[in-house]
């Protein structure tokens, strides 16, 4: 099986939602390798929206890579929302460049720099609104996917999950995972918001404040309205978000998916954090050692890893019949036809 | 039966969206009543939604009325949300003030004033957005209800229905339907865009581009997107839309409610022009010269009227099988809990 445990599953209404957001953290140098630089990271969310969406990004001119080369994760989010014809929605969580394409907006602000130890205001109006949204969703799916495009996420991820006394490691969408440099970022925010590791075990809400990012507030109150099976699409990001979860005592019908690139990244700890926590993991491998496209063959170097809920987009394609081989050509697909100029 | 002929539809997922913009023609002084001064205007439709979703306007500070006193028609729309249960997103089609709830953004810009000739910008792209979010839509809902919430959305739908060649009477939200001043502007745009009277018959995008406003571009869109029933729930200017629908051919299963305020408005000729166009309209009759409150009673006397649409939720209610008598005591509950202080 290419995503293991097989996602056995049989929704009658599955729908995807992919949360957006930016943030200040993102444009510490070396952080983030969501964009062609620190700057550019403001248009990633929404690049990553419009491709998914039209094939193609819109609000930026670059091609949808890394610097290093290797094409956006949202070209494996399309490529399972062509083959499934699953509805998906993109939800803006807080951007500073909003896609050119239909989104939720909760009117949420971009997050700030978790260094200076205040990262994300007015968390429970964001929680709220998306409890209520969560709620209103509820009365058409059965089933929802939650990803994410947020970058410098990682970094966010880990600075919420050491507030709440995990030792989260975080991946990262560089093949080199810069975690000395996230470790100092994380302390200093701590250090400014007057907190120590574990010092939020049961404030997850003044630990998305403090050291995190918009998209864990929207997640998490999503999870909380919704009354559907949710599995959250995406790595250690969505493990934060797990943690945050479990802090707030919810009680809810939740899984996480992700690629096997973070799910077997040694520099992080998904698999037992999600151990840990006490939820269901599912992981998928999408065969790109196979692919003739160099691109995609950057992923199994470490590249990119997860993304634009890519994981939780292939969890979906299993789910609904399609094999690895299938998704694979569907990606190359997506791949020529925006790298083909 | 207080709303006619009865709306004998069985659907299993209904949905509710309301349409909001706002446009520069809106600030004409004397042109709308929605908003206590015609700068206010930019926030009544974030106000109305508001009021909508969560009982009380959250973006003014002012009560939800017109300067004559008269409740706001959200006051209607949340009374049938709340005894239908029906589910409700309200559509970002063009805005200044963003509303404080979760919205689906367009991500389009507000209208201009038509006095110039230029209206609305990047027509198709909006038309375009909206038709891709009515395909998604499609997949969770069989029967849809649009209203709309867009000060000044007369005159600008008397402009594109003469554009296109229909002798459209628009009605007010005053009780004192300033139609020659709305006569005024609409000349004076066509004037400027070099056009007139049915000189863009088969331009209906043309015509909105001139002399509408975004509302119009994306309630068309939405109805060539979706795959399902369609009520449009407005008065005159959802007259407008069902002439640019006509106008561009689309085949498909649209309908129209409104208030018994809007239909039997001897200014306007909202009954003359659906048979006129060919599609069904029902009328709905909220029972308020039985209502204990002021405000609901000068409904009676020509304030108002119709808006956010409060007929398609009337319609929504008598739908699902409430009767007149219920619905006027939900909408005394939801006047109650606003204007108690």
């Amino acid at each position: 099986m290419w995503v293991e445990p097989f996602p056995d599953f049989h929704p009658s209404n599955p729908l995807f939602l992919c949360i957006l957001a930016n943030t200040e953290t993102a444009k510490i140098p070396g952080i983030s390798a969501a964009g062609k630089s620190p700057e550019l990271t403001d248009y990633t969310p929404a690049a990553d929206a419009e491709l998914v969406e039209t094939g193609n990004p819109i609000s930026i001119n670059e091609p949808a890579m890394t610097p290093s080369g290797a094409p956006s994760p949202a070209v494996l989010t399309r490529a399972s929302m062509l083959l499934t014809g699953m509805p998906c929605f993109f939800i803006n969580a807080g951007l500073r460049v909003r896609p050119k394409i239909p989104t939720i907006d909760l009117d949420s602000k971009p997050g700030g720099n978790i260094r200076t130890g205040y990262a994300v205001s007015d968390v429970m109006a964001t929680y709220h609104k998306s409890v209520e949204l969560g709620k209103k969703l509820s009365k058409f799916t059965d089933l929802v996917i939650i990803g994410e495009s947020v970058p410098g996420g990682t970094t966010t991820a880990m600075g919420v999950m050491q507030a709440l006394g995990y030792d989260g490691k975080v991946s990262s969408s560089f093949s080199d995972n810069p975690l000395g440099l996230k470790e100092r970022v994380i302390l200093e925010g701590m250090k400014k918001a007057g907190i120590i590791f574990g010092s939020l075990t049961r404030q997850p809400m003044r630990a998305i404040e403090c050291l995190g990012d918009p998209m864990m507030a929207a997640a998490a109150g999503l999870v909380d309205g919704l009354n559907t099976k949710v599995v959250l699409a995406g790595g250690t990001q969505m493990v934060s978000v797990l943690s945050i979860i479990k802090s707030l005592g919810l009680k809810r019908d939740v899984s996480i998916a992700t690629t096997k690139y973070v799910a077997f990244d040694t520099t992080a700890n998904f698999e037992n954090m999600t151990r840990l926590l006490g939820y269901q993991a599912f992981v998928a491998d999408p065969g790109f050692r196979n692919s003739k496209f160099k691109g995609l063959h950057m992923y199994e170097n470490g590249d990119v890893k997860e993304g634009v809920g890519a994981g939780g987009a292939m969890f979906a394609a299993a789910m609904c019949g399609f094999s690895q081989k299938k998704f694979l050509e569907k990606a190359e697909e997506v791949c020529y036809n925006i790298f083909k100029n």
